[in-house]
């Protein structure tokens, strides 16, 4: 594992280097995770052009040298603030070094420049972002795992699910399943939707019970213990509902299975968005669909590709997306269906495969 | 609890007019639900000296309506950005327009700056924070409820505990007991640590079994529903131990309830600090206490005061702090305990109540 983060050090220097800045300063602790492979936070990475400084406290020095061994560990003295250890690594001297604008905050950055009055603090926009977006085969893994977790999970949540059964209490038990088969827990609060509570896209679970309604929404997705996430969207037929429901239901399975056929690299996110918008839009529910058709995801659940109307760029081999078109119709019922898919040289590779034919989502109760 | 809302947006007028500013963008979702009562997230306030303007999009309407009616609401259609609504409601005019340097990145800072060319953005630092440090009567009952759904879940785990559970399982039956009592979850994942890991401030569970130790670390914490945070350490004994143990037990025990008894109005924080810290100084172990003893908790669960030897601020009626007193002995172990205190006019209010006392802390497995 210690080449792979090298391999990711490597890849970033370039970029510093590209963006006009001769060092980075990453304070955002998930790009430091990613970036080295140390699981704890409160501690911020200078990448140099000739290596690396990892600044943390001692609550902390242990556990990097466990996780991190081929980084340079500069750790303060209690009391010491983390400024001083900057001082010390960056020096004295006149640099331009980056910074994370996406996510230092204004008066972390008025610090910074004020500790280090000769340097030129310069707004880098999304560096490891970019590199995050192309999943390397430890992340693959990963992914792989925090797949098969949430669909171990729901599988028992589907198979033991009973009318009584609250919003709330199916929420718990899918953190509790996923827990019990040795991940994490959730890679966000589980949204169980019945009826029409699922014609809100971020409905939160509530204490109404699931049987009421005919049909639920659920949306969950599992943290393996390195931090990547899965993130998954069935709807399960759990009595007596409208015709109007299984007619959404079709719609959005067959955009959903066009969109996943359009996607192989080199194609624009906006396009395989696209094929999705055609498909329910000519079956008359185009204004129901009011989001994106999907994200990638990682360490993060919302990373980027963005996959959207307005999102040009191509997707690239090693991405991993989520696909999840809906149509939301107030007062009614909504439906989501939810697949998560790695980018492949020659195409893609859907990794999930709960079960989503219109059949195969009754589960009476 | 409209009206509650409406005093604290009040309040933070008179602030935003002091820091220079004329009127304040509210970009930090806890700040926005603190000053509102809306409980989604991905919207921002706006607070002007004649009123507010919630900024939102059409996912959170009918949630907004009902959570904060007297609102005054600006919802952008989908697919328009959050800056053109921003441009709507601060309009064209030259203004001083405070921002939230404290979390507002650099990128956002950025991309208002030139939605606003006639604006001059003020960092202002803490302001709704420094409203947070004092609760109301409401947040005041919602900590209760809090530190509630905490004890009632850890009667549960002590109760039922076994020497072949570990870490982990405890850990993940703790979230599970304050959901049961009607919480959302733990208000952070919790430490189990036994024997020697609980010499490390920050460890997190593992597969380890917790019998095997003699001892165990619990700090711990849940999350009721509005958000509110409580926040606890025990050290339960499991076993037979050292008695070097039951040394350092009692001397964080001692340095603990001085503290407490030291805390009242008007008193700076770092003196209550250093009464611990004397007490566990005197009888040795000075340097084995590397942390400051305390913090706010709120919808956060670190807030501001701050209890640390640096922070000579002084302690005021409707704070809620923890005061948490530790000694970690490398390789040997460690003990903390920690209780939530409300400080009062005349003095404080324990609001915690689960059993320290040495005796009480033998559960055997």
């Amino acid at each position: 594992m210690a080449d792979q983060y090298a391999a990711r050090r490597g890849r970033l220097r370039r970029l510093v280097k590209s963006a006009g800045a001769q060092s980075l300063l990453v304070t955002d602790f998930t790009n430091v995770s990613y970036l080295t492979g140390f699981s704890g936070d409160d501690s911020y990475l200078l990448v140099r052009p000739d290596g690396e400084w990892l600044l943390s406290d001692p609550r902390y020095t242990q556990q990097l040298r466990d996780e991190c061994p081929e980084v340079a560990l500069e750790i303060r003295d209690p009391g010491v603030s983390m400024m001083k250890s900057i001082e010390k690594v960056v020096g004295r001297r006149a640099i331009r070094l980056g910074i994370e604008a996406g996510s230092m905050s204004v008066a972390l950055h008025e610090t910074v420049a004020s500790a280090l009055p000769r340097a030129e603090l310069v707004a880098c926009h999304g560096l490891v972002e970019q590199l995050r977006e192309i999943k390397d085969r430890h992340e693959i893994k990963a992914l792989r795992e925090a797949v098969r977790l949430a669909e171990r999970a729901f599988e028992v949540i589907r198979s033991s699910l009973r009318g009584e059964q609250t919003e709330l209490t199916v929420a718990h038990e899918i953190e509790n399943q996923i827990r019990s088969f040795g991940g994490s827990g959730v890679s966000f609060p589980p949204i169980v939707a019945a009826g029409a509570r699922a014609a809100l896209p971020h409905a939160s679970a509530t204490s109404e019970t699931i049987g009421r309604a005919g049909f639920v929404l659920i949306d969950w997705g599992a943290t393996e213990p390195g931090g990547y996430k899965s993130d998954l969207t069935r709807v399960l037929v759990t009595g007596k509902i409208s015709p109007k429901i299984e007619r959404i239901y079709r719609v959005v399975l067959k955009a959903q299975q066009r969109a996943i056929a359009a996607i192989r690299p080199g194609v624009p996110a906006s396009d395989v968005d696209a094929v999705a918008r055609t498909t329910i839009s000519k079956a008359g529910f185009g204004k129901y669909f009011g989001h994106g058709l999907g994200h990638g995801i990682g360490l993060d659940i919302h990373e980027g590709p963005r996959l959207g109307s307005s999102n040009k760029a191509v997707l690239r081999t090693g991405m991993v997306i989520t696909v999840e078109p809906g149509i939301y119709l107030p007062g009614v019922g909504g439906v989501r269906i939810e697949d998560d898919v790695l980018l492949t040289r020659d195409g893609h590779e859907v990794l999930t495969s709960t079960a989503k034919e219109w059949d195969e989502a009754i589960t009476l109760v």
